[in-house]
């Protein structure tokens, strides 16, 4: 059993909000994060999938196809969008990092399958202060 | 003359996109930074001063003096805040990295000279592959 | 089960001795370390916490408390501090980023509890190419 | 029960092909990575060891003795040199980073042992985007 | 006047050698970097535009722009390639980075000028370590 | 002309005061900075040279002549140690970053002379946040 991971970047914005609260309980619980005209990050996401090697190429998942899969199913749907407003997998949830690093885990899962290969870990940044991990 | 550089972070949200243009003309020229809703970054502000270095007390200008300003003027209004949106001093502006960074060292010009001190560079990250480095 | 990690700094000086051993045996076995003067370091400690997250606030643990928690429990006690001499936690204990990390470790597990949350792991960097990582 | 990690570098040459294939299979699979003419990579190495602190130095193991078993078993063999030529433990296998990470831990697993403590985990990256971990 | 950077990275084998030297004195000169099977990096590259503001865009270049000039003269010329074989802009010359550097500049400043800009510098780091820098 | 950097590490302790002045005066004017039983730092140290290329060797300096010169002058004296007690080039003066630099310029100007090469800057970051760089 082997781990291997891979790391993209998206550039998104989100406010922290509920909409069955008002802005004052919003920005109570939320602060600066519940800002209602949104802020934005640079997200950093790490991709960990394990496996068996394949003896025939060295190769637990070839990287081209990690990648081609993280960007179809996650990047593009996220990078220099609204967490919030523009990501069909994210509608109706709070757009916390906690939230949106299992909805990731969620859209990877069965396309690594499919290629063969088991999903292990979702690690995304929100800054270089504040990270989540998600094991499934 | 020596020069000495600070290092502040800012998380917001901007959109390129000029209000005298259509979707349609801003969406060609600025590609998907113009999506309506917003993207965001994680920006990277190097703020130098260059200035004689004050025998007493062996600094060109106090750091914590220096960090002050670059909060007061310049982070505590774009952290977590829409740059189209909320921020005073890019009123009227297109928000490109460009004019963010001439507009901040606008902003820190004043108040550092009045520390005896005189601003020599912004450099400002959107990503950790483009930057801008303004000089006056 | 989600884990939310957080990254604080702080700036301390060291030396790796043993008060009940010469100065000749401390520096046998510490090397340069053991260096009667002092050293230093920027010290990267990241914390990580494990639990459910809240339905309500798509939290595990508001970062905010978090914070608040590693600076009055652990950073501002060693920051800009000698770990030796001044850190009431370290006091008649070996200075080494092992049993630092421990000793944070326990400064924080009781008030994270508190919150509502679970420690989980403490990593601790002394330089870009030393970590220790404990998890109770 | 801590873990103490330590990373070192090694700037290499490789390719990804099979000696038993035609170049024109071993391009179809591996991609650029298969240039018949190498290319290659600034290789970060982080080696995990676990074990009980001795009390009386503070250290699982003492890194200094860490850094030399890594230098002498890995990268002296690694640095500046041609991974599917030059380094004697990867002769005749794919210079994949998953199978060159279960390389280098067979090369440390026993001289890590040999001084009392336990290996724990390789980490290898081969880019800042890629890297892979192996626990034996 | 103002200044904009783009960083882009490759992956290359290269040796420090002369054809004219016998391998022994490129060895005395050359050290380790001479091995004749070769060894690699990963290259950063960060090449810097200065120019006037555009008023109708707020850019001096599009990045896009740029970093396709730079993609199609420079990076798909050396990723994944051996420097003193492959890149037809190095043949001839030694594969040092002060002349890998200056290749660079010839290879970028005509094509940027006919997108109406000016290229100021090239900063290429071959390890974390060591880097040049170049402004014609 | 063209410009080359080598980047070396040390880690040391420090603090800011004047032995003319009392304690009170010291923390009044340093903060912090000024407890008497020290903090430290894992100072980054940037070295640049500028110069001609040699046809010869493709270089303007050899790399290892430099990272010798800078160990010898500059690192194995301050790595590990005081910079106020142990450092023989700052015997008296005010252990501030801005001073540390010029220091280290003058130790390091006539030996890389002597090289045939010319110091051009040296860039010294205490944190990540905070760096100084001097040109003579």
């Amino acid at each position: 059993m082997i781990y291997i991971t891979r790391k993209e970047r998206f550039n998104a914005a989100h406010k922290l909000y509920r909409e069955d609260w008002t802005q004052e309980k919003n920005t109570e619980t939320f602060g600066k994060c519940a800002n209602p005209n949104w802020h934005g990050h640079n997200y950093d996401l790490y991709v960990t999938i394990k496996g068996e090697i394949d003896p025939e190429t060295g190769f637990v998942i070839d990287l081209k196809e990690l990648k081609k899969i993280i960007l179809e199913e996650v990047v593009n749907k996220l990078d220099h969008k609204n967490i919030n407003m523009d990501v069909d997998f994210m509608k109706g949830k709070l757009a916390s990092t906690e939230i949106l690093a299992i909805a990731i885990w969620d859209q990877l899962k069965a396309p690594i399958a499919k290629h063969g290969a088991e999903l292990h870990a979702i690690k995304l940044f929100e800054t270089e202060n504040n990270y989540v991990e998600y094991f499934g």
